[in-house]
């Protein structure tokens, strides 16, 4: 079941029959719709798992993406890190467990394929990618005036005065440098994320769990270890917390602030929708259920300052302050090899490379990654069996590159 | 709490903050979701409490319904059924707990009213609604030649060959002539429905509980109760043996095939949703999700027989079929006092009166109300207390009547 192929849903038939037969069932009750390969299945068929709270797409028209498609990109050759073999952009597909793949250049689609459980008209669980679009009205709330990146956390949500976050900063959880104890190693059942996960519903909880019911109730048992502000840890409660700090200081809900923002005006394809927990608390850390054009749509709109044809659909300015990135001394220690030079900062991932290139992050290898220098944004979706991107990395980040190089040369 | 005012959920403010305080919140798990005055929120908010299927609206532009508001209708006066004490159009809204209403004349909105947690690209369940989509696919399947009416039950779903459907026949369960045990009496709390719900997951079960868990499950367990096809009786499974059947026949999800008939063709407004069991079953019975000018477009286009603008949406003869009506004299002993005179075929109801009325109605108020003769329709939401169309009729039935006479003698 370990490679793209035996794995495609379709060909295994998940929930496939009415009512599927038992070993076809993909379930939140029993945890199955978060193992692999039922992610395979299930990241495309979210709504149909949990309950969502709808981003409406507004009344206006779809902004067509113009198609230019290329046969060219399929035989570009790339050498996986740490490998000597090259392989094609094509084989890095199925390595990647890609469910979809979209790629635009110069704002044109020159490359767009989908694979086992979506469609072009499919959503798909966006994980992490989420914290972008979070970390963007952070900064957006922010130029306006109305967030001080400076206040401390509970100036906003008094009720975290007894957590971890009592004495962090809107700045220092929007960049994650906060020092808080989570482990986020999906690896280890033991893990943090998994209590996590299961305070909000993602993952079944037991009768007998005492655990926190809800995303809130889960971040008020964050504890501290260490001083905040010093360095980068990734930790997915930040995000979480900046969207209860985002809910207050706009008093509307996530989804009604990606609506107005950003779908309604960009002419998205299809209405969005974010996973909640039974108490209404949107997963900012992960929960946007999306289609993959609209990825697309916004990671343009990112490359062009905030434009869209020639309309400014994001200010300037926001996107400025996000593509500064984060404190590459800060993101050194957190260790990542693959990641030389990078930095996390509005959560947004930042190579601080030649092409300045910035990405979101989603950890079973879902992405944004945005080229400005090559003129190239890539949305994909996966559903890689390992929820690591240095393990997705090595066939990922390469092969970006190589389609990068290949444009800049070609045009 | 038990009038519109009081019981308005923005009022109230059910939900209302991150997280709501204990006493505001609206739960699956403990069944608040389902009670009244909760209800004035769940059903405007059906998506965030539980699973769904989208019924995609395509890529097309939203058919406009052109405006022709007038201030005339408020003052309308009937008298309600019962009573001697006049009544205006306007009172009628709230006695109804009316969520939403839009009034087409000639196919132009000439009164539309949002109350409550709903506005005009929100959401509402359409509880018993959703019966005359799926009576009208089955009716258009058989205009295919695809579905025989008078097939058995189970040469499409074998799977109910020990249940009291094994001796039915698709046109029974399509005109509820089916005779089972059944009691769908909402007030009583040990009444079948209740189960029903609990096996689809609408209605929580308790860890103890050894029912069915689904809602086919729930289906095998319904036994039969005298002879099949002698006489109307209204009952739910009914539709969801129908959903099943169509489902297998069309081998597509009722969502697809609304999608693809109904919703793309027509230009709807926004996408709509089905609400599943943990199977992925849809509750064909009651589980849509839509906003309300799409059941307007719906409803006008089924005035129209099956026309919208010079576009033939749903083929004529599959409309005239569903404009035939039931039997009267098999929906007679049912016992409708409110209702003399009227019929349920193709999972509508049919006044068989000199307007040629034919409705879809919910439980707690939902409709869809289409009078060919008064060239008008009305698609009503509403989230009344009691479940139970004989408390909602006598404030309804007689001021639609009073307004398409007033419409017919104003013009």
């Amino acid at each position: 079941m370990h490679d793209a192929r035996s794995s495609d849903p379709t060909r295994v038939g998940w929930m496939n029959a009415y009512p599927p037969p038992v070993e076809k069932r993909i379930l939140v009750s029993d945890a199955s719709a978060y193992r692999f390969p039922q992610i395979r299945w299930s990241f495309s068929h979210y709504q149909e798992l949990y309950p969502t709270r709808p981003i409406d797409r507004g009344i206006g028209p779809i902004r067509p993406i113009d198609l230019n498609l290329r046969d060219d990109l399929d035989a570009i050759s790339f050498t996986p890190t740490g490998s000597n073999e090259p392989m094609r952009w094509e084989q890095s597909l199925d390595k990647n467990f890609t469910d979809g793949i979209v790629v635009l250049h110069r704002g044109k689609r020159i490359y767009e394929r989908y694979f086992g459980a979506l469609r072009d008209r499919g959503h798909h669980l966006c994980a992490s990618v989420t914290k972008s679009f979070v970390g963007t009205l952070a900064a957006w709330l922010i130029d306006e005036g109305r967030l001080d990146p400076k206040a401390p956390v509970i100036e906003w949500v008094p009720e975290l005065a007894q957590s971890g976050f009592a004495h962090a900063s809107v700045e220092q959880v929007l960049h994650m440098t906060t020092a808080i104890r989570y482990d986020e190693t999906y690896a280890n059942p033991e893990a943090d994320i998994w209590k996590h996960l299961k305070a909000g519903g993602v993952f079944p909880r037991s009768a007998s769990d005492q655990g926190p019911g809800s995303f809130s109730d889960y971040l008020l048992t964050v504890v501290q270890s260490g001083s905040h502000g010093e360095q980068f840890a990734y930790r997915t409660p930040n995000t979480d917390v900046l969207g209860w700090i985002l809910k207050r200081v706009a008093n509307q809900s996530l989804s009604d602030m990606i609506s107005e923002r950003i779908w309604q005006p960009m002419g998205a394809e299809r209405d969005a929708a974010m996973q909640i927990d039974t108490l209404g608390f949107e997963f900012a850390g992960g929960g946007l259920l999306a289609v993959l054009r609209d990825l697309a749509r916004f990671g343009e709109i990112m490359r062009m300052e905030g434009k869209q044809a020639n309309q400014q659909i994001i200010p300037k300015s926001v996107v400025h302050s996000i593509c500064q990135g984060g404190d590459q001394a800060k993101f050194k220690p957190a260790g990542y090899s693959g990641l030389p030079g990078w930095s996390y900062g509005y959560m947004w991932w930042h190579a601080h490379d030649d092409h300045q290139v910035f990405t979101a992050r989603g950890v079973h290898g879902q992405t944004i990654y945005i080229d400005p220098k090559a003129e190239m944004v890539i949305a994909r979706f996966a559903s890689h069996p390992i929820a690591a991107n240095a393990q997705i990395d090595p066939h990922s980040l390469p092969a970006y590159r190589a389609l990068a190089k290949h444009l800049l040369r070609e045009g």
